[in-house]
């Protein structure tokens, strides 16, 4: 039986400020993203956080972003791969001490936003990030997409990796993520069926009508954007009716 | 043979900004407490400041503040107890993370300035501290002076805790320490004297002339304050001609 | 006829989190304090906020906090006088020249949050933020209390003020205001017939049930609260039918 | 007799972090970039800083840079054109109400690293700058160098340029400024001789070794290369030599 992650971006709250739904949210998926505190989160949400994760038996993982909370990590910087490397080892190293307070080993780091898009298109921000997972728990997962430098870059050094697919943001001919600062209201039946065919067809349609191909076992839904519940649903019902079963990839 | 160890405050220095003499300091110090970002530090500089004291055999710990760049976190903040408890998990995971990248393992977490304060005073902040470090690694060593809230609380969990005697800032008559927002120069002289007593003959003199009996194993030296190097030597030669061996405190 | 200013905190928006309903709440008010970037509030927000006011002929006030973000700027913070003459002068600044860009001048401040409090009891922070606003614009308006020691203080500097009365906070039973770091909830009804009662019978009632003398023309509405809308036009109507007219004092 | 400005960087430190020579480089400039608290600079510095312009007759200019204290703002970040009006609007506000408590009117405006070289590179960018000053004064220059996209849209907006020749950077073969992250040492006669060329016979050495072209009226000195004081002195004597007179631009 084919085994499909389903994760999402949670704790993405910031003080008396509240983004997404993790309470509601946290039953449908599999494994968490949880910011860090650099692009959103905060210490408080984040220990919140990873304990509902534990609540519904999702895996944690750390979603480090760029230090840029009004961008939320969107807004494109000119680090040195040092600084990438640093910054990830800061954030990833923070939300790994809340998970084992909780009694939680940390499962996988994802980069988010603009770090993510760096990550697929820049060789030196790919490798700093690898190495900073590498350095920090080399079992960890590190969540990417087949397309890009980092998938094989991570390879070389070892690093297990799970390819993404995404539900609702859109894909160019060449197969790559198109990253927007704000994301877009969807239908779930659409979305469902899309997913479907990513994940079985290994096809999606970009956002110029080409097909292109695609590969990945873990589908990314987002909880901030309106209907986010609806989504997760039909793309539950559609994967588990295609006879997979939702399950995080195990350490 | 009586051991003592000198702990020192390093990392300050965020960005372009430069605090300290760490390159030159690290050889005379056997424990350095890491400023984790919140008052001092960054992400850079925490990675930096960990390979040094590896580079000289000295024990790292973290170092953690309130979350207040501007004032160093030496402005008092009325944090809840929850929110002290999830921001020192947050530094501590973070700079441990830095730790155990380059091959060593966190050896303790002191209070920086207001939070070092308050977990003196205020027993609920002592407790969120004390719970903290215990969650994080319950062999790590706490850091903090033998009188206040917080030494008998320690305790009463479980926590090894490492009392400090302070060289360069004043006490009160009740044998409390006197934090200011910037620390004054002083003669290597009499802080070595001042010093070999407070660890010799458990004594020190208060700012208003009173004799207070203090008790310690570790003491804390600044960088940061003019003449600093004079006064570690002389700090050092001092507890050496008394007959102690400097060394941290070992896990 | 009893003019009665109607003032509401707004442009508390931060990146992408989004709080309050400012562009339905700003056409019940007649007076907007408008965050300015510490506790709340970001340069692109601050620019639509008074965009949004000039369209709706509200006055532009600034609404200065403690720069603590997470905290929204109601945990306390120690800063000392020239410290808080510093951020009010910063943030008023910053607020003032959105406001000429737009056209508009800037009608008055209102210190936020835990500053507000501390303004109210706290004879050195009052003496800076008023120094502050008569250093930046001596006609502008201060927005305050008539209990506690800021009010007598801005009187003896020449400062003009304007005193509030606070439709969804608690009284204690010296008639001080109870700010909490969350608001909660209330029924449009009795917070019209209190905000009644306090303006036209100068009395409210204190959280421990105690009468309390008040007095005040300018009434504050919260518009982060569930059902502020029908608050606000429920203490609107309550007003009018009072025989008071809505209006923002002139400068 | 031809006029030349000496315009400096200040008010660069933050909080317990000090950076540059304010007051003893004071004396030596005729304009002061005021740094606005996003790269560096927090209101209590620019409090100082604008007080000590006035001290010694040095006009005060607002130094506005990305928010990226931890990168100096030297680290592009890819903000919309509406972002950088709305930052340059926050911070020009905020300084000039600190000149306007000390009885200055605000002189000019200088975009700091990234955001200035961003300024001579995108039109988009030059644009919201160039639309943020004239909207806040008219009447202020805009100190910016001749190359580049921002000389003749500043232009054709009407705004009051001063263009800037770099004593201490290098120049590339197509006469655009390399801006470093860090700011290298150099000797003051050549440094000297080279402003003199600049000034006096409209050229300089690119860094390949080409003879570029340069035109302007304001050199500007670094305060936090070493040996800055020697180099600011041998500047002034040059340019006293060769017939010129130290001003700054009348508004």
């Amino acid at each position: 039986m084919r085994k499909v992650d389903l994760n999402a971006d949670m704790g993405e709250s910031f003080g008396m400020y509240k983004l997404g739904h993790d309470e509601e949210f946290m039953e449908f998926i599999t494994s968490a993203n949880v910011a860090c505190g650099f692009h959103a989160g905060d210490p408080s949400v984040m220990k919140n956080t990873v304990t509902l994760a534990k609540k519904f038996n999702v895996q944690v993982g750390a979603h480090p972003g760029l230090p840029d909370l009004q961008g939320f990590g969107r807004r494109e910087m000119k680090l040195t791969p040092e600084e990438i490397y640093d910054i990830v080892v800061y954030q990833v190293g923070a939300l790994k001490a809340f998970a084992e307070t909780v009694g939680l080993r940390l499962h996988h780091v994802k980069p988010h936003g603009s770090l993510y898009g760096m990550a697929h298109r820049m060789e030196d921000v790919a490798e700093a990030i690898c190495r900073a997972v590498k350095d920090i728990d080399a079992e960890m997962f590190l969540y990417i997409m087949k397309k890009g430098v980092i998938a094989p870059l991570a390879d070389s050094m070892g690093i297990k990796t799970v390819f993404e697919l995404y539900s609702d943001l859109g894909y160019d001919a060449e197969g790559n993520l198109v990253i927007t600062r704000a994301h877009d209201a969807h239908e779930p039946d659409p979305v469902a069926q899309r997913v479907r065919r990513m994940v079985i067809d290994n096809s999606v349609t970009a956002l110029d009508g080409t097909e292109v191909s695609i590969e990945g076992n873990s589908v990314c839904v987002h909880c901030d954007t309106p209907g986010a519940f609806d989504i997760v649903r039909a793309v539950r019902a559609a994967l588990e009716q295609a006879g997979c079963e939702l399950a995080s990839p195990e350490m």
